[in-house]
């Protein structure tokens, strides 16, 4: 009988040792076979599963933009306007080492996105889902304007966040974006973040 | 007599060069001999200048933000407060096809930078600086106010919108920036920006 493997958890494993090859020092230098080493395979076993870096590095940012909306799912199913907005940016926000982690691989995965039409798309598919909630969530908190240029605003404060803290660790403390929030949100919608 | 070579004039056609080719189709695919060409020299011309691709991307990410910085000299030589910060930040705001070059430029470096400390401390020392530029304008706007944190929200917006402009062009048009910039320096500091 052939031995049974179940690809999707192995997709993930492969995943999740990138992810730490990236937090630790990034993703240029990264080989395949450190990769596969990391994720405890024999060097060339990733192949049938992300033919290249490129397709890995987009599989792993994925996988941050995924576990970032899990942390933030009550937002969607128990609460609405400034809590759910809270909520939100508090899981995109690098408030934790686990969150600068996650920086580390979106702003390397954004400066190879340039180049890789399939990343751009990716990226815009991704954002473009963000944005909306932003809308619907601050339109909820003060529906008497229109709220687009707002989350505009705040979608471009949470991107910037992420490279401060890849490439700014000294800085990105959570008090200081927690500053940021609370000036920017008493700005857009003329309330405070929730507690 | 030997031929008498402008070492800095080469160095700045070099980094044009790369600017351009970053522009067209990115960083992590250019080699050095397609620089070397594009910039009119043999490969190989290019190691006395820029031993390696890093080191010109270093350059080129200078050159980008010396760019930036003279084409808003006027903010800090005759103007102050309000006017020098709409002038700054319009320049530094992807609103025209140079300013979108350069955001690709600037993403491209921040990707590559995670992994090279000098990069990082380029980072650190030239969003220190700019940082500190906003702190005082927005100071004299309003001087009731610590306006840190409002300071950082504006840089995170504009390191943000860089890569909105670099990887959903689309969406980076120049009414777009403009309004966002207007709802964020309303927010902030209760003012629109200048004409």
């Amino acid at each position: 009988m052939p031995k049974i493997v179940d690809h999707d958890a192995r997709r993930a494993e492969i995943v999740r040792a990138t992810w730490r090859i990236i937090a630790r020092h990034g993703f240029e230098s990264a080989t395949m076979r450190e990769i596969a080493a990391e994720a405890g395979y024999a060097n060339g076993a990733l192949k049938p599963y992300f033919a290249t870096k490129n397709d890995l590095l987009r599989a792993t940012y994925q996988f941050v933009f995924e576990q970032t909306n899990d942390r933030a799912s009550a937002a969607h199913d128990d609460e609405s306007g400034l809590d759910a907005l809270t909520r939100f940016c508090r899981e995109v926000l690098p408030l934790d080492a686990t969150r600068i982690d996650e920086a580390r691989v979106v702003v390397a995965f954004w400066g190879a996105a340039e180049n890789i039409p399939a990343a751009q798309d990716q990226h815009i598919t991704s954002m473009g889902m963000w944005r909306e909630w932003l809308i619907d969530w601050l339109t909820q908190i003060d529906p008497s304007r229109d709220q687009t240029a707002g989350a505009d605003v705040l979608l471009q404060f949470l991107l910037g966040a992420q490279i401060t803290a890849a490439l700014n660790p000294n800085r990105a403390t959570a008090e200081g974006y927690e500053a940021q929030l609370a000036t920017l949100l008493e700005g857009l919608v003329g309330v405070r973040p929730s507690d």
